[in-house]
């Protein structure tokens, strides 16, 4: 998971600093998306060649200090990128921090990506063996490296005519050799390149910022600018959402304005990622033409059938599930009422020298709402089990505090393989639920009952409203819940 | 407000290095008392001069890295403090960082207040005038040169006897000079003082740390250490509540146990500050026997009775105002459904250049759902309005997002007057409830109504389970909402 | 060892600004005389009770940035400390670093010590017993708290006549508790107080800041402030040196200009330390009328005399010893050549995993000049061996480089008592001199012949343009050469 | 300027976490080469991928902390640079700080470069051009892309050979594109190449590090490593020089030891920059077989016979021009006597509102020996003059101490021309003695007299001792003294 984020001030518009804030505000909005490291890169819109760049790791609000992002204070052109955290893997150099920035032959160019290309190692030795030297092991540096050579092959032909710096066909030949998964930003000195890969695996919108927020009372609006971004939730207030981008459409984005310039052929159904709607995605986000919150609580309805009980409240696990909890209170009529207050002060956790003190530290960032939970039959929503850890000791929590009844009910099917397509699961061996009957899960978890969302429970509740585009037919990617990848793997 | 607490762990105990992580753990628990700056202070237990320190500005997960606390890794006693922001106040240095350490003639002893010392004007005056420097302008440093003093004037006394340590009544003399507010915290090299004022303003609870968690199963239970804490929420996960401090009275801590040393004449009734349920304290937090999330359900309940509307959905300000919308949905048969995300990624605002952006600073902070607004009539349930400039915002951002009716109901009364016993409140001229009718206020905000619960209504909340002991009679300074102050004011 | 400096801007001088820079700018030429942490406090003139303080651990350069003595800009009055390095103690806190201030009756005022007050212990348990909290255990807030009292008990009489804020004569009556050693600054809202003890054995000069360097020429000059420093290398370039204050001297400094307003009886004859010569001061430093380095060279001259050598080249150590062996290169006649080349840019060495790679750290530090060192008699002069580790090493590296014979000369006599009047010198344990003979030192160090510079040679250096004030007898504090301490030690 | 080292442990030698601590010693000792930033780089010697990275902004002492240079402990070959300071540039990113770092198709390589390539822009173009992205304008990238072509193309015929991993012959045809100036470090998985360029611009040494300092005695000795520096000085102190690199050499180190690989046709005459031995190296270093000190010291002494002056003493400018004194001072026979004292503890300078204090911190920087100067005819030696602003402040502190008068001896010829060949020389423009003749460079630095050493000169001390190889003719660049360019320059 990564967030990115492209903004591009209109022709006339003058507005000296406003387009690094609204980047790193909206960097802000996509944090959910990754929290590892960002990275705002600017062009001036003239020098095909000066990009400013700011880099580091760790929060936006950390990195991007008002002295650091103003050295793009002149830039018309912003694009930016948060990195995921990626756990276990070697320790992040500030290489690897996203946009890649290289210089080719006709300017520099600024990459960002979300998702993870299924292929990239062969096409990497590729590079490697034709004699191009790799910096880092991202794909992005991998896409820059690829696109600098199809500009550099093409780079005559440009000259001649009236294309200058027009980039797409160059991205549609490079983006080609990849199937999936990427939603993926490229800047070059005067345009904005979204491009999402023909599967639709990962989110990418694109919008227009006018001049005031609200349309009515006759009064005019304009374009100060246009913007591209993992989720419409990182549009800047006053913005609206113009179109997602289409499976292996282009879009290009420039000082002019916004058009669809070349479209890579689709694949019919598309492979959506469905745990943007579970988990990853943030509830006010529109994906699909749909709330991801409205799409949540409807997991909770639908779970309430597939899985009734007789309790006496429904509780969240906060701050992730309560929109399915409130679904499920609901469709259920059992009162939503929370049993647990969540820290939102707890950083990293203190190292423990023993059991009891380590569990102290998961236990810190919860406290119980012992009131609303002695004596009382609780059914808990969340929406996912990875590991089991944690839920196990929340469980405990809620037995110390008198609760009568747990009844946990997750609003998905259960977790059980590797996704390879951008999203840091554990292998299957880590995953609870690729290991343990339902039974043995209720035992360890220590609940009165357990039960999930089925998968057609899920496909229901994301099909609802779900609004697609004639000629694309609508898809999910389930693999982590059934295995079934939606390109072949050859590892 | 500020958040103070103690650990001393048990004459038979053998943990080093449990106690700092757990007063650590703690005042994450307390961060919302106070994020400006904190500090932990440790004592061997023998040595009655040699303290370890750790003070710093910012989050206690900042500070309190594992190096820093593992300084008091040998401590068998350990304080610690969390010091309010006091914005636009002079910078903070970090001598006014809490605890307030001083050499005295029979040790070091250390100091932490949460309150503002009603008459410490003249008190620090007379100290000044008595020869006494102060290098701070903190109630705490006047506290501890007072302390200093008294336990100098006694010191022969002390040593004939075998009470060596015991300063239980020079804190009764130094602290009878003050009326209200303070709960403090006092540490000799091998006890623990927690002192509530007689009027009882601010919370102090006293708990034991016990072996395990659950007593069930006939397992025998011992005291690891015992604990005192501005709230129960910073108890760690396996302690009890053995008593809230009550008002007047000294309680002292030692690695024997926990006594109840001296009684102050209590105030009747007393004067518990009635916004640490409105707003301060924790919802899981045990105040005057009650839950305080039962008590906000409550005051959401009663304003529902106080104050209906016929709407489509009952809507909270995340996170503060959940526990009161709950309560209103309940008594009103509206559903309970959020129409604002919060993004809790949100640090410090970008300084920002124009009135446009500045408000996009504002607005980044929520994110609308707008599926749930779009033509709907809603109420939106906040805890309390101070400037109304947020919530103005707030307001418009609905609308925006298509809202039929916007309906603003209040779980409190009217903030009108500054507090002078420990809360920032601002002074009148900017309290928008104290300068304007309810009709300005909803033009204002551009509300289509806009309700406040009572006073009657939210004493009866705050009554509904409360707990008090024989011989104290409970009440709540309302000062800040009626103008009563529970004391004097000499300025 | 510290340095102290104050600034006062002359009444009609406008500069805002720049006190604190050329505060920083003197702390800066005083960092050789502590590196620990500074601090500088600035009045703006007005208003009795506010300071504003910055505060550090590090060198100069570190903790006053720009940012930083900005705050400082309005002050017409500006006080600063260098703090020594006391490697082995306690982990020094932030309280701990100077000036130290504290609000007494009559405003605030701050304290800048260089020095170690014999009987401070007695006069701290004083104040304990008494009832006075200490927070540190400076004699800095000592004083400061002696001085709190003493103008709290005048406070009265002060106001009936005109010489409100003048505190000279409580100056006095606190700092005659104490026989020596100190130099003191003292900073009102509207004055400053430099004093030295009567024994005179720190230095402390006052001067005034010109409005243009040169004299010359007929162009009138005016004052534009005036300064106190504890050596004339830190007042500002267009400063000149007014006096060193004298042994029990107070001088009062205002914006009006500078006077002398007290006379303790000064100890005839006075015990200025002799290793402010030696080592500490900076050569281009102006004691008792005469410049530092010159004495370093005829220190160099003597020692030349007192033990001859016949050799090819006399070479220093860098960089102390420099003036020492020009003197002695002068006196024989044998050319002054360098051996070492020292890095400045070693910092902190890095922690060494074998001895091998111990000594490169050591060594790294300087570089041999080969082609000058081989096949040479060097005469390798410094101005003192303390524990002699580093010298060992440093001869190992001549002879590895092909010296023919190396003749160390030392221009100070042999280092064998511990210093309580402000000097970190280690136990007389550590001090080689005072446990081994000349043979045995020349053996363990390695070199050919050892010679150290006599008392009588070192006090003839030092007398030789010394400049005394009637009525005040010279002479020098030589206790860690002699054992002669200047007053009698209780413990 | 750039200062680089390698080190490579021998194969039988076990010291784990050694070569990374003699790396940041040996960077540290090269720090006067640059101190912008530095890098270090480290391989466990099987592994063809793992390459460890520490890199950052600063001193080595800032950036090579234990913790961080800990991430190398695993390596036996470390490279490492140090990065000259370019101030006026482009703000420097981090991806800018060498070593630079490529995956290739044959493993990973790392570059360190000193110098400037003459002709970098238009390779630097071809490779764009055939589409080759370039993530920075160093040439050290550039050169790493050059590489990973070069081993790409070549890949094949090397598995079936047994020279896996020697890729000494793509270095060669790479480098043979490129004519000056260069002093390389390539470091693959298992080995290091050092070559400097035909001219012999930058200097390049390699050496061995023994088990012991001294070989006498008869106690044998063996290798425990190699090492490759720019200066002989950053070698570990048990190493001893085996040879300088020659004009055109490539020298691979590996675990078995030091052998030549390959000789470039070398230029002949060579173009050793001859400002290495006026200002660039430390005075202990060993250049083309001499000592720079030594060198130095001789254009003292050619100076005091091209430009005698009859004077009291002569004085350097601390600390760079003291051999240069010394030198003038014995053949004058005039009294070589420091007239200042140089503060090292100086930083950054503060910023300064006003011309009088911007001086200020100038002067700051250095304390005037009074005594030394007052009433004395002074001979001040420099090395160079540049803008002649610093000059110009010095000469007036003499004045205004009571200088007689001030004789300026330049132990250089005038600085009048760019350097394009690594050294950040100003533009002509800039330049003082490019813009004016002697006599106005008299007045504007308000000297006595002014002299300069002659080219002629120059070139007699560095040849005085300058040993060379059979078939290599030796010879210096003087470029910045006569314009005269070693190769054609085509821009």
């Amino acid at each position: 998971m990564c967030g990115i984020i492209g903004l591009v001030q209109a022709a006339d518009c003058e507005a000296r600093g406003a387009l690094p804030i609204l980047a790193a505000d909206g960097l802000t909005a996509l944090q959910h998306r990754g929290t590892e490291s960002a990275g705002l890169v600017g062009s001036g819109g003239v020098d095909r060649h000066a990009f400013d760049i700011v880099k580091g790791h760790g929060l936006v609000r950390e990195i991007f200090t008002h002295e650091a992002i103003s050295r793009l204070d002149d830039a018309v052109i912003v694009m930016g990128h948060n990195r995921y955290s990626t756990a276990g893997k070697k320790r992040p150099t500030i290489n690897c921090v996203q946009p890649f920035v290289v210089y080719t032959a006709i300017g520099t160019i600024a990459i960002a990506h979300n998702g993870e290309l299924v292929g990239a190692e062969s096409k990497r030795n590729e590079a490697l063996h034709q004699g191009v030297g790799l910096s880092t092991d991202t794909d992005s540096e991998l896409i820059a490296q690829m696109v600098a050579k199809a500009v550099a092959l093409n780079y005559k032909c440009r000259v001649n005519g009236d294309q200058w710096g027009d980039i797409s066909k160059e991205l549609a030949v490079t983006m080609s050799a990849f199937k999936t998964s990427y939603s993926l930003l490229v800047m070059t000195y005067d345009r904005l390149y979204a491009i999402r890969d023909p599967w639709g695996n990962r989110p990418l919108c694109v919008g227009t910022i006018y001049s005031s927020r609200e349309p009515r009372n006759g009064t005019s609006q304009y374009a100060l600018g246009y913007v591209a971004a993992s989720e419409s939730c990182a549009l800047p207030p006053s913005a609206r959402i113009d179109m997602e981008v289409k499976p292996g459409e282009i879009v290009e984005i420039s000082r002019r304005g916004i058009r669809s310039v070349y479209q890579m052929k689709p694949h019919n159904p598309s492979a959506f990622c469905i745990f943007e709607y579970v988990y990853f995605a943030r509830g006010d986000t529109i994906l699909e033409g749909q709330q991801v919150q409205s799409v949540r609580e409807e997991t909770g309805r639908i779970l309430a059938r597939e899985a009734p009980i007789d309790a006496d409240i429904v509780s969240n696990v906060p701050d992730s599930s309560t929109a399915a909890a409130i679904g499920y209170a609901e469709q259920s009529g059992i009162p939503y009422e929370p049993s647990l207050h969540r820290n939102s002060y707890v950083g990293r956790s203190f190292i423990q020298p023993n059991t009891e003190l380590r569990q102290s530290a998961i236990l810190r960032k919860f406290g119980v709402l012992k009131n609303n939970v002695r004596d009382r039959r609780i059914v808990l929503v969340d929406d996912s089990i990875v590991r089991g850890n944690t839920m196990g000791i929340i469980v405990k929590m809620l037995w110390d505090a008198g609760a009568k009844e747990v009844h946990l009910r997750i609003a998905s099917p259960p977790l059980k393989y590797p996704c390879f397509m951008g999203i840091n699961i554990p292998s299957s061996k880590e995953l609870i639920a690729a290991n343990k009957t339902l039974e043995e899960m209720e035992e360890m978890l220590g609940v009165t009952s357990l039960r999930y969302l089925s998968v057609d429970g899920l496909k229901e509740a994301v099909s609802k409203r779900l609004h697609s585009e004639p000629g694309f037919e609508p898809g999910h990617c389930t693999a982590c819940l059934t295995g079934n990848y939606p390109v072949k793997l050859d590892f």
